[in-house]
């Protein structure tokens, strides 16, 4: 007998009803209920943490153009000279861990909708940041603030996400000093789910904060999170003003920081999985110490993006088995600094979603679950190293997410998980149990179902087309669209949002820097 | 700042050095170093086989059409009431433990890919059973022994696989009674590999064994392991006469048995990851005891075969989160038996080598390494749930096969791979490393380099022929086929093994049965 399996119907009935109760079940975010996997031991994490220090300490870290940062870090101990900061060993470590909180809720418009960030949670957002966007009908074109609103519905819709993102796409038909009043007002209007904000110049990451103050309340948002936003450290060992000065809005107003060292193995650091992991720590304490010395107690999560670099030809590579063991040594880092980690997501350096994006993105969303990221951008679209959103990928990625939901319960070993009396009263060896009361009891919830993969007989499948998963992709992203209803919200905050953003915008002219 | 990668140039000269040592090492096996990933605690686990035991001594199983087994059974204890065989608790459990070796060796032509299997070890080999194979030029057709020559060509010819097989795919060109003789042979002639051998009749499996002695010789045979044979459950909870026999030559040869329950939970077995665990575990033990009762001390490997079933079609699934459940439930189950496991693979239930044949394949093939297999049959080439053999889908499994061999070698944490040192010695903040010491040093063998990933930026990808992940995997079994070459074999024992089978075959006729 080989392993092909044998088919087996489950009768027209049984098909009707598990096609009319095939709803996904909503949660805000996922608990995991699984242990990390830890690939190092604690002596080991203890070496890429003293490492850490030792960079911090002797080689320091230049913030650029950012003379306040510098006057801060001055007053907490460390030793500037002229733009490079060298810091005492554990100083940075010390001012995270007094005042940065180890978990933290984003709250969103949508009190449902709220997410936690930390601890045993994971939060799924969408890629963030392509200039491109990839469709099977219309190819590879530049983004534009309708194919932004479209991922944001698109996400808004599924049940697998857990939070709208930020640069979904850059809608680069709208001038660069005002598309992101457009950006914000469509996670704001289109998605009830928590949001991210502008962090390309101080004034945008203000006009968020702004924003938000009108959606949320300016009293309420002074004590609770409603804007989470991604500064990136310009590795090797450089934070820039811009980024700087856009985290210093948000940690003022007490809204989240996301500080993430982008680090292309081989170019911004050594060339190995230890020394990029040990950067990217040096970094992120750098930055999250900033954070806790502008405000106290405002939330940051400690984030890593880490791709190895092709030594054939100097480009990024995905999916690859070093970016996997950094994040699992980073995460682990995070747990013992006690600071969320955020990583990961559904990458690839594919140009199209064929099957090196998949292998790619599951090679990176896999480590992802297991290592126990807390917040996860690009979990769903990403194509071409980040240049590229794409709609089939999106819906693809959606459905990877959704089975990750599953896996994360872990094996249920209540009495009905483990079906010993199913077993034992099924009528014995040679029996089947698709009829048994224990399979139909658990017809409905048994096992997860994917929305775009095809398990049909090949005369079944070729008998529809032949399709790729692809091509059935295209079919869903299109009926998500046309069935989207945005969700209900205040008129008056609508109206005095839409207001707010026509007076800024007639404030000042257009333009593309 | 985004997070889209900017690309570096290594220079030329770089690059050409890098293509020059893209060489990749070959080891006869995995040797993992991380711990395996847990999903139960050791009072989970001891739920699965209390649970396995009330099933054993409850229901037991029925052993068909082999009073051979069950007089064998009798006799160490069990109850026998007709073809059905109840066993007193821990009675299998105790057969298994007193006489089947942990872990062994499975001795290859070539000393030096004699492969272990068990403990630490990990073994990948190709899919098994396909009656169909595919390929981008011709489809999808039944596999002929030109088809199975070819993959156990590739097979060979990869660094990334460590055993030649089985049934790469069902030869259907030839009589059924007389196949095997062409593709054991193959095994033997064109890979110097570990092989499998015929289990689809007890005079098939006598008839490998007699090829393993020529190909081994008598006498080292009698103690060493030349053949692996795989042998299925008929689930649930029957082991049929065809499997019994074949199992009872190799085992009375002291050659090793992989005894396999094939579940698709919801059909096979209750439709939950534990009551699918538990099943197989019972059914397991009870081949792997009559295996030691036939011949205590042969080797032999806990199999699982799990699926999920579609509860729309009835169709199998793979991929999902349920079957990685199982597979880390069971492999823990196997640790503490103290037998090798063997489950996992590439696997899909596509029809095509699409984003959906790799993302179901990734998430089986990290639960695989994770959970710590030992013995991974459908490593490559996995199509259509088992049913095709994929050439272009071989390829890009093989592709990830590589990319674990460098992911099980776990942080690096010597001196040069914490490279500190080079973060210290680098200039200072901003200061890449593309042409540091260290990177140099480090540059061949850095990172994993896939042979089928497009890495390359958009335009040069798009002036190169826009080529998925398929398409570039076609030109490569095309190149692989074309400079492979047969491995070296002792003349005589070639000769020897041709005229033995040509008698062999000659003296009956052929047949379909």
């Amino acid at each position: 007998m080989t392993e092909q399996p044998r088919r087996r119907a489950g009768g027209r009935a049984a098909r009707q009803a598990a096609r009319l109760h095939a709803v996904a079940e909503k949660v805000p975010f996922i608990t995991r209920t699984l242990m990390p996997v830890e690939v190092l031991s604690e002596e080991g994490l203890a070496t890429i943490e003293h490492n850490a220090d030792t960079i911090l300490e002797q080689v320091g870290v230049i913030f650029r153009d950012a003379p306040d940062a510098r006057e801060l870090f001055k007053r907490a101990g460390a030793d500037v000279d002229g733009e490079l900061v060298r810091f005492p060993r554990g100083l940075c470590r010390q001012l995270v861990q007094a005042t940065a909180p180890r978990e933290f809720d984003q709250v969103a418009r949508n009190p449902a909708n709220t997410v936690h960030i930390g601890g045993m949670a994971t939060v799924l957002a969408p890629a963030y940041g392509p200039p491109f966007v990839l469709d099977l009908d219309r190819g590879r074109r530049y983004g534009t603030i309708a194919d932004f609103r479209n991922f944001v519905k698109l996400a808004q819709s599924s049940p697998f996400l857990h939070h709208s993102g930020g640069t979904v796409c850059e809608p680069v038909d709208l001038p660069v000093n005002k598309r992101h009043y457009d950006m914000v007002y469509a996670h704001m209007r289109y998605s009830d789910r928590p949001f991210m904000g502008s962090v390309t110049h101080p004034r945008r990451a203000g006009d968020t904060v702004e924003m938000a103050r009108i959606l949320f309340g300016a009293d309420f948002l002074e004590s609770n999170v409603g804007v989470l936003a991604l500064v990136n450290a310009n590795s090797p060992l450089v934070w820039d003003a811009t980024m700087l000065g856009a985290a210093r809005v948000y940690a003022e107003a007490n809204q989240a920081l996301v500080l993430t060292p982008f680090i292309l193995a081989g170019a911004m650091s050594p060339a190995t999985v230890a020394g990029a992991a040990t950067q990217t720590l040096a970094e992120a304490l750098a930055g999250m110490a900033y954070v806790q010395l502008v405000r106290p107690g405002a939330p940051v999560v400690f984030g890593s993006f880490a791709s190895s670099m092709s030594m054939q030809s100097g480009a990024p590579t995905f999916g690859t088995p070093e970016p996997a063991l950094v994040l699992y040594t980073l995460a682990a880092c995070a747990r013992r600094l006690g600071v969320p980690f955020r990583s990961g997501g559904s990458l690839t350096a594919s140009k199209v979603p064929d099957a090196q994006a998949a292998y790619e993105s599951a090679n990176t969303l896999q480590p992802t679950i297991l290592a126990g990221v807390n917040l996860v951008l690009h979990a769903a679209g990403w194509l071409e190293g980040g240049l590229t959103m794409g709609y089939e990928k999106f819906v693809m990625d959606l459905d990877q997410c959704g089975a990750i939901h599953e896996f994360v319960k872990g094996v249920d070993l209540s009495p009905n998980g483990q079906a010993l009396d199913a077993i034992l009263q099924n009528g014995g060896p040679g029996q089947h149990f698709l009829g048994a009361a224990h399979t139909l009891a658990n017809f409905e919830t048994a096992f997860y179902r994917s929305s775009v993969a095809d398990n049909n007989s090949f005369e079944q499948w070729e008998s529809e087309g032949s399709k790729d998963m692809v091509t059935r992709a295209n079919a869903i992203w299109k009926k998500t669209l046309s069935e989207y209803e945005p969700p209900a919200i205040d008129e008056a905050i609508d109206e005095e949002l839409r207001e707010w953003i026509e007076k800024k915008k007639a404030s000042f002219p257009d333009s593309n820097v």
